[in-house]
């Protein structure tokens, strides 16, 4: 007798008959005895087909006018759902995120939840009703609907978990679970029966496609149990959990290896080296809502520094023109952008307690031949960037140089 | 510089073209310095394509979650055409129903208007924008969405304009005004220049497709001049307007011919004669939400009487039903069904000076050998219910028979 707030995808509502099967999956739920809150995405295809339909118009759409276009996708899932689930008898009600009151800022395509109502839904749980709610929006205080970005269920899933304090966030996916990296690219990748906040944060940040990283933030930090599971596979799929709750024993060093093909490297070249411009260059980025991802910064010459940083390849000619101002500004010589270029990460809360991790990744990335063109690492990751061509070799090197295929010692 | 309401329905709105091409229309009014309000229908199939994904859920989809469903067809529009106005220069800001606040009842379906906030919107336009409202839907006072039935985009757009004392509603669809009758029955129906609320009313509920009648009440109500005219077509269209308005000596006797093939005849037979009884067998018609068009009660015999209506074909089940149960409670003899007739009206305001007008359309029908069911009349109409297949026939005997290919007599 949980409250479970669970997270179906674009795929598992891609149609009428997988709207149904949701449905279907969600009345054994509920016979169960569970209290259910359940988050949809449009169906699969939808948000694709809207957004061609604004591009068709403008190259590119206002953005206020965007959110209300692409909001409509989940708000056609959410009602389908209800009635999937009323023809079989469950009671059911759906809630767009405005309905909800999920109050974000006012960013337009990219919002941030800041609060969410919770009254109207504890209301429909306490009456027996289902509660199916829109993914993906909200609106800001003046009414104005918003979206959270792509991928922005998950985070309205872990939200309202957060805000109902439910037992757990199941997000129901495409695959049946975490693994150590894309099975694409390395067929014995192996599912993962646990892995920690932490983890999953920088596996998603670095472009695990399974989770959007705001849910895995929102869900580490009020602790909000998050099971990734196959929506029509049975299985136990993956929890993501608390460090302190998984055996130190069962700790592999390196839990998995993630992956970005979407980044692009920005250099701004012969900086004069004075204390402050590093911040004179990057608060013009981050004003243009310009994400960065690594920042690494060079001594190259006579008073003269380097600075490089990645951002994601949509934002690459947009950070350029950014920063041909700025170089003026700060009299720099000039801008440098590449594209072709991923990130890989080794990620593993045990490499804390492990030293040379770095060295076994740089030497097996050197048996290669693989160039590294920047690293950065933090106290559960190890990250590179290296030339784009060079990505899915990098990763099965190091998935066989850290024998990821092998389950960890199970000593309990 | 007036202020001009605009409704462009679902075929003028059909594909991103026709959207571009109702922003340049838009615009070209805005260059003229008026203020204006736009309100749109969904693109044309879009409200079936999602009613029928509804109906592969539901037969009867859960009337709450429909209008959630359904209300995302305008709110497509809405973003479409702001971006198409931006494009082109024109500051232009959406609205969804719920956005503007236009409150409802809770009549899930056919809701209907109780209130506008015009507040937002008469902001936008002192700003110069262009504001754009989704047609056909609201929300009642608990937030839930509604919808106000089909042709509802109609009712808004008046509402709207009587709410924000326009100088004009226009109406443009893909007729080019309001004609003396179907002119795909009769090949010489005119196009009017001018018709009254109360003619358009009569034209309206008795089945002319061209305006939704809620709408013609409005107007009628709030005394907003009403033009149709064709979206993509130039001319002046129709004007409907005050009766006073309207030269008298250019007023011929009947305006128009309706015809209605959407009626269904109920009778409750042998119901025992006793005072109230009427109310009793319409009370819970009434209150199962089904529409009561045409009324006839007879004296049959001993002491028992017969009650005819029609409904709504879609109707006429539920109609059954009820009456099923109130024939047991009344002490009625049988209910008896008829899907297969229409009625024929003729309109006009001249008939209140001119006697003779029944007579002659007796005659004309009787002509054709058309057997009379019923008939109904008003100070402005005469309404005979017929057998379906003569319906035609009935509509082309009585536009000769009244001359109504001809002009009315110019005397200014």
């Amino acid at each position: 007798m949980s409250l479970l707030v669970q997270k179906y995808g674009g795929t598992s509502v891609g149609s009428v008959e997988r709207i149904e099967a949701v449905a279907e999956k969600v009345g054994k739920f509920r016979d169960q005895g569970h209290d259910m809150v359940i988050v949809v995405s449009a169906m699969s295809g939808e948000t694709n087909r809207l957004i061609d339909l604004a591009k068709n118009i403008q190259a590119t759409p206002d953005p206020r006018e965007m959110d209300v276009l692409v909001s409509t996708g989940e708000q056609v899932t959410i009602a389908l759902l209800c009635m999937a689930l009323k023809k079989r008898g469950y009671d059911a009600r759906s809630y767009t995120g405005g309905q909800v009151r999920i109050i974000t800022d006012d960013s337009f395509n990219k919002a941030r939840i800041q609060q969410i109502d919770d009254e109207n839904i504890r209301a429909d749980l306490k009456a027996g009703r289902v509660v199916v709610v829109a993914g993906f929006q909200g609106v800001d205080e003046k009414g104005n609907i918003t979206t959270l970005g792509r991928g922005g269920s998950d985070t309205t899933g872990v939200a309202l978990a957060a805000a109902l304090k439910a037992d757990e966030c199941q997000i129901y996916t495409d695959v049946d679970g975490v693994y150590t990296t894309d099975p694409r690219v390395v067929s014995s990748a192996r599912r993962l029966d646990r892995i920690t906040f932490e983890e999953m944060l920088e596996m998603a940040s670095l472009g695990s496609k399974v989770l959007q990283i705001r849910s895995v933030e929102f869900a580490g930090k009020y602790n909000v149990p998050l099971r990734v599971l196959h929506s029509f596979q049975d299985g136990p799929g993956t929890l993501i959990t608390l460090d302190e709750e998984i055996n130190t024993m069962e700790q592999p060093i390196v839990s998995g290896i993630a992956f970005n093909r979407d980044e692009a490297k920005v250099t701004l070249a012969g900086v004069p080296d004075l204390p402050g411009v590093a911040a004179r260059i990057l608060a013009p980025v981050g004003e243009a809502n310009i994400e960065v991802d690594v920042i690494v910064q060079n001594i190259s010459s006579a008073n003269t520094t380097d600075l490089t940083f990645t951002v994601h390849k949509n934002d690459m000619e947009k950070a350029r023109a950014v920063l041909e101002q700025v170089a003026k500004d700060v009299g720099a010589r000039e801008v440098l952008c590449d594209g072709n270029v991923a990130k890989v990460s080794l990620v593993g809360v045990g490499m804390r307690s492990h030293a040379g991790v770095a060295a076994t990744m740089f030497k097996a990335l050197a048996e290669d031949n693989i160039n590294i063109q920047m690293i950065t690492t933090s106290e559960i990751k190890i990250s590179v960037i290296i030339d784009e061509k060079y990505l899915e070799l990098a990763v099965r090197g190091l998935h066989a140089a850290f024998n990821m295929h092998l389950e960890p010692q199970q000593t309990k």
